[in-house]
């Protein structure tokens, strides 16, 4: 009963197997084999265009780079105040972009609200020397609240960020859990809507170390090779990854692992929502459920070998949970049995 | 007949059984989990002391952190001017220290001749601020031209830190192909000679992506902590990492695989060194050799499906070559056969 | 009738009068010349302690290095979300240490709460590296709201850095205006209340441009004379500032001149509560007045010649403005006449 | 006797009582004052065509500023081994663009040799991620050794940065000096070149502290606004730099102080060749004088006041000096008073 987290499984079979197929023999290094070419095309055929594809070890790297090629002097840039890029990555876009500032907007259910990010985009106007100027909006889909922005939300984000000429970032650690959700392609989610950079994640959905930078702009590709090099970000025998990714889209298997991660929390939710004692703190959209669970439960859940966190009270849930509850955070992946979800549910 | 780089090489099939075998079940992430507490007491094992173990992504990260861990305001950095920090990280030394220079010092050999390191150090006295401070020396074992540290040039080096207080740095990206060539612990080739922190390269001698920078002073590793997951170097599924060195490690494969990436190099000296057209630029202590071929032998070779690359000619070489001569570096494998040697030599 | 801010001043005579005193013949550079003795003497004097004194171009640069000495990876510096630090100055902090971040902190009437400082620093524990780590707490003195804190409320603050090993930075670009409202010593304001860092201003008080950063910690002075050098604060003709910092000094001339600038902010306090239809925001403490105009007061006063900035709302006084009314700040200095002050109150 | 340097001076009295002049009244901050605009429109004047102009506090701002200006991931710019950039200012050019490398590349009489540049920017081609990548080159005018780029000597260096499109820096710290040992107009020493940024440097021709940094391509104006506040260089009463260059410019009195000491350097060389046991390293261009004295007549001046610095002997004088001689660096300024000439020549 592992929910704490989609990074505390392993790796799916397939991934193992095609790194072992790929393990002998000679490949160019530093992304120039073959395997590597393969996996870039695949990446322009899922997305339905030419797209520049950089392979970095860590989804904080993805993100990191994302936010430096936007970045300028005093440069500011604009995400949800929950967002990893923000609360859990110890300063990497800062340090990547050498002192950009990251500004926390919120609206509903974790994600970003255009009205509000319009106004604080204003609040650094360009001839305000003092203030610093707006460089980048990052979003992140699936959100760490475990909701998916619709494309007309995305939209409305893009909307925003056009006139100011902002670059538009997806943190995609999550990808594929919102894609399905949403039963939507990639080039729809992506650039269709106005997405610039997407931080394109496998290593949370069945993985062991497989995330990709992607951009739809290739001017600025040339650029990105030598800041990926620079933050130590280039793998020499890349096929490592490009083998990863090569079983990640293999029969559309990549499709398949989120959406039984997805599966399993909606099975997780709908067991909490029936239980006796348990409740759902708010809708799950992909593959992580909030719950509100009575502390005696949560106390027995663990001691029968459940591990999953305790999450901040946000303030839009403030006195609404009782003085014996706690709310906490569920986390499926493609390697939840639905055996364990049931011994979880029967508990709460 | 691939002797371009070791990096060209895959991964050894115990690397990738281990892979496998821990590719199920759940593990903590972020470096947290059982295995990587096993690989971490292995390596205070092999080292015969307390040691920091931090897994990074790639050697130029290893490095890079390494320089930032002494990097002070105005900080000068002391390397071979063949070093891979100095030509072959695009800078990301710079980048993690955000503006340390490196000076290059240049000796025999490809290695830093100490009296010319001591004269460097002193071209920067503390009371000078307009030139900078110097902050460490980084040596690379084995070096870029294929040469090994004695002992005793490693202690002629710490002698010279030592009373500037500089940190010796060693990088060990072909750690086991030095160590196996002066057939010493890796104790007796680092610490117990002055050594302060060492980039452990895996990658090149077997594995896919197994890279640790260890660090002997332990206070200095709360920070560095800090350091590594603000550039982007912690992962998430560390048993990834931690799967490859437990194997590595396991039966001293480690040091198996680096006697045969030499043994094979040894072999191809001999075998140039007994042709009739070719011979050697200079004595080969490791897995990398440094060959002077004619033209129409280089070309006839490559005809005939090897790959390697050609290389500048030092300036300690200079005129030593015919017109019809170029210099070319060879480099062996864990995965390099004796076949694919004799095939070559046999053309030389 | 400027009250836009104090530095649209120029410089006061015996500033003047003491660089020229100084333009002839040599003196050392770079900080190494008898009259910077003497000045660094004299801060000694005024502190009652040893402290080590840089001189530097901008009050952001004395902020910024400020932080700079206390940042390490991933670091965190906690000030009021109204700093100039964080507000004005264009990211200068976070690039001088590579990527600091500013955390903002509110409290009542400007300040910074001792009780949400606990708070937010107890958000970043040591052991969770994804979070970062705080590193520094800076406190502006006087306030950008024109409120002083009291000895008491600065023991408050120290009192909460000290056990999580906190500096505590003091940005004193009015500093002078700040101790005269106190009527406190320089050392009872700073180093006895538990401050180990203080930006000191004298530009903003009658200086053309001195500034300096103090150190109290006499052991982190060697670092910091390359770090100012590094950022290219390092004044060759040193005697610039110096001579400028000997008049301000002679005779107690800069607590004349904030005294001035004080009391001409207290009659225009005085002098907007006694009028029909303008009152104060909130009560000055030191020379800057924030004022509740009606707007055709504000217009009127503006046909006459007067300058001075709108002011955002701030929400503690959310909704006790009325839709004619706007807030308005009003900054004195020692250059402000009672005539000047006279005419903008009688149109109040 | 002080020819340490031109920085031990202090301010022309034209400089300063320009200062006195404009002390009083109020004056728009942050560089938007009307002094600070009739400044900007003389630059423009003198240049022959629009530019952008940046005071800032030190020469190593405006140096920094300028690479930086040029920087891109893995940068390398190119400058002479001895200039202020790589020699004199602890890494600030490295710090200001985060990380950027320096690469010493000489020539004769202390100018970089357009083909050893050309050499040395093709050893980074941009296909080689690793080596990082060219971004710009710095040339000091007149340079460290005291000589002067001849016009044609700048064509030759524009030339090769070209079809690199590299853009070409000079580090006018001495500009006036070389502009009239040339006798030609700012625009021909610079943007008819081909140089597309400058250093513009005042402090050591007589004023307290005036440096500017000029942009020829307005279009990266904009930025630069930014990175200059954003590295703490953006003077709140910017007057007194504009104060200081108005007089520098009226009655073409800079050109008549760099006239001055290039004649006091001309006087001190002729006297030095006419001496009976003291020479000249080589041909003195500017206001800087090496020459080469005899230990016992160097210590005699020293004992009659003469303040001078010992000079590092360059490769190409090597062998060249007698046991019982040394080289030193003798510099003169708008200060420098014949009298003190024939004093120091007279002892030689």
């Amino acid at each position: 009963m592992i929910f704490s987290s989609d990074n505390w499984s392993g790796a799916h079979a397939a991934i193992g197997a095609s790194l072992m197929a790929h393990a002998g023999g000679y490949a160019s290094n530093y992304g120039t084999g073959d395997l590597d070419r393969k996996v870039e095309k695949k990446f322009a055929e899922i997305f339905e265009r030419d797209v520049a594809v950089f392979f970095v070890g860590t989804g904080t790297a993805a993100n990191s780079l994302a936010l430096a090629t936007a970045h300028r002097a005093g440069g500011v840039a604009f995400c949800h105040s929950q967002a990893h890029v923000i609360a859990d990555e110890c300063g990497a876009p800062e340090f990547f972009s050498h002192g950009a500032r990251l500004k926390p907007v919120d609206g509903t259910r974790g994600k970003i609200g255009p009205d509000r990010l319009e106004a604080e985009i204003r609040r650094f106007p360009l001839d305000n020397v003092q203030g610093g100027q707006p460089t980048a909006v990052s979003l992140t889909q699936a959100t760490e609240r475990g909701t998916v922005y619709s494309l007309a939300e995305i939209d409305a984000l893009a909307a925003v960020c056009r006139p100011h000429k902002l670059p538009l970032h997806m943190d995609g650690a999550r990808f594929a859990n919102a894609l399905v959700s949403l039963d939507v392609t990639p080039a729809e989610m992506t650039w269709k809507r106005g997405v610039d950079l997407v931080s394109f994640g496998g290593t949370k959905n069945g993985c062991w170390c497989a995330e990709a930078l992607l951009l739809f702009d290739l001017s600025k590709a040339q650029e990105l090779h030598f800041m990926r090099k620079r933050s130590a970000q280039l793998f020499s025998k890349s096929r490592f990854v490009s083998a990863q990714f090569d079983a990640y889209f293999a029969g559309d298997l990549w499709l398949d692992l989120a959406r039984h991660a997805n599966a399993m929390a909606a099975l997780l939710a709908e067991g909490i929502t029936a239980s006796k004692t348990s409740r759902l703190a708010w809708q799950a959209d992909a593959n992580q459920v909030f719950a509100i669970l009575k502390k005696d439960v949560a106390a027995k859940l663990r001691q029968q070998g459940a591990i999953f966190y305790d999450w901040p009270v946000p303030q839009d849930l403030d006195g609404s949970l009782a003085p014996d509850e706690g709310l906490h955070r569920l986390v499926t992946s493609f390697a939840t049995s639905a055996d364990d979800v049931g011994r979880f549910v029967s508990t709460c």
